[in-house]
């Protein structure tokens, strides 16, 4: 039986996720809780932290990678933006030390894309990237991250040169609880799988729209009124306009590299996404979300010296800037 | 001194309006409140309007002719959608009497676009068409309405022939209220003016993004985080992405008509509307859409015989179907 070497935590806005991790990366322990950002003003980040540890079996000394709302400036220490292009070193020397605890402490960065046309940030997904992107060092390649905000990222050879923020699923949430489209989706809709008929038609038409969804969503409204269409249906075809839509957008706005695709999903959303994206034509390859962010925590772990082969242990790394 | 020879009503989702006119279309008086469909079930449609009657002055048979949500299935009397094309012969000719009330009263129906590609639906605004149609008798006309749900209407020669929803007005609202861009618009941040260089600047964008606001609207939440941008400027970009989107997407979906928009406003979003059309490079012919849901409810009292020259009085109608 192996014994943790390092603590990874992925702490978003409200969810947070704890791994203990053994000198291979191999998961020993996980604690999932809804102590995101949000709710961690109250009880203090470091004790949440501790809790959990605690909870997981984790040694004193074992040093923990944090990664996600944690470092905003409205979360527990400000890790600022690391700004484009960058790779997994420049994220790294971003990394900030967490002062006064017990333990090692470090929380990643996000990025910054400062641009005057398209600025844009992430926070948490660049250790996605980081877990996935030393499997495509060179060459380049696009990666769509699907959520709640979406990002679509460009890399060439290793480093992340470019990306843009689609807000689809909190259009989905804001659409279906709160516009007219909530009498047609009703309360209990079923989210769509994907090979519903529904989701796939309402994908083609988006697809065909080039990331204009304007005309199409009170179609669903109306489609209540003269066709009875069923709130399960009307949840498929809201799904399908808006993730066909993303897709359409994103391609345009990325076209030269837009053929092949490299999904970082989990669950039924990356099913839906590689619907998506095969109907509109891309090649997909998939990474699971889940195992990205870990595998970005491990490598950021690694290369700070925390474990592998040059690793002297945990109680190499001072908690002093 | 003329004496009132109609009374007209707007019965909207939230809002009431009406108006005593004289034999010539003149405005005698005027009543405005919030007992919309929403809030009239619990008070009753028949008694809100004959207290509203009673405030403006309004003789006891004095007829009242009604449009909007008032004949929706969920309001006062069902006024079943008429399908297109339709004239104002075609929406008088489903006009439904309220029965068991002690005066004469008729609701407008609303019209439906029974297609399988494009179902649409509008109840209030083909009121305001019917004010403005008999200007336009001959030719096709492209008809911008801006509003929560901003309808584009094609007519030709005097008939409404097709019409597409945009949901421009809610989706400022959901977004600027419950999205991740509240933090930027903030909760006091003022509506953007039409020589706004923020708002100008925003919906020239989106003109040329041919109605995909997808990859623009994340810039304002990093334009707040990297820029320093001010809620004003959120709002005005926001407002600006948005209805430069929908005159894209529109002029996009009714292509060959698009040069020249019948813009059927008030106050200042017409101003908006008026300012980003010209951006758009459309000639603006604007008409005050009070005055057209006016001129289209005394349009429909005169072809019922109430008012005008062949016209015995209100009596001449019974309130049996």
């Amino acid at each position: 039986v192996t014994s943790p070497a390092v603590a990874a935590a992925d702490w978003g806005t409200s969810s947070f996720r704890l791994w203990l991790l053994d000198a291979a990366g191999t998961v020993l322990a996980e604690r999932r809780s809804g102590d995101g950002m949000l709710t961690a003003g109250a009880e203090g980040f470091g004790p949440i932290l501790e809790r959990q540890l605690a909870a997981a079996g984790a040694a004193a000394e074992l040093p923990v990678i944090v990664c996600g709302m944690a470092g905003a400036r409205q979360g527990w220490i400000e890790a600022p933006y690391v700004t484009l292009p960058a790779g997994l070193d420049g994220i790294l020397a971003g990394a900030v030390p967490v002062p006064g605890q017990s333990r090692t402490i470090r929380i990643l960065p996000g990025l910054a894309q400062r641009s005057a046309d398209a600025p844009d940030v992430m926070r948490g997904e660049e250790t996605q990237l980081a877990g996935i992107l030393p499997l495509f060092t060179s060459g380049r390649h696009l990666i769509c991250m699907p959520g709640t905000h979406s990002k679509w990222v460009e890399a060439a050879d290793g480093v992340i040169s470019g990306f843009r923020t689609w807000l689809t699923g909190e259009l989905f949430s804001v659409l279906s609880k709160q516009s007219i489209l909530r009498h047609s989706l009703g309360e209990n809709a079923a989210p769509a799988l994907p090979d519903n008929a529904v989701f796939r038609a309402a994908c083609a038409d988006a697809l065909t729209q080039g990331g204009d969804v304007g005309p199409s969503l009170f179609r669903i409204r109306a489609a209540t009124l003269l066709n009875d269409l069923k709130p399960d249906e009307a949840a498929a075809t809201l799904s399908g306009l808006l993730i066909g839509a993303e897709i359409a957008s994103a391609r345009r706005v990325f076209d030269a590299a837009a053929d092949k695709v490299i999904l970082v999903a989990s669950g039924p959303l990356g099913s839906l996404y590689a619907a998506a994206l095969k109907l509109a034509g891309c090649a997909v390859l998939q990474a699971d979300a889940d195992e990205a962010v870990r595998a970005g925590l491990f490598e950021a772990a690694k290369r700070l010296g925390w474990v592998g082969a040059d690793s002297t242990g945990s109680q190499s790394e001072s908690t002093t800037p």
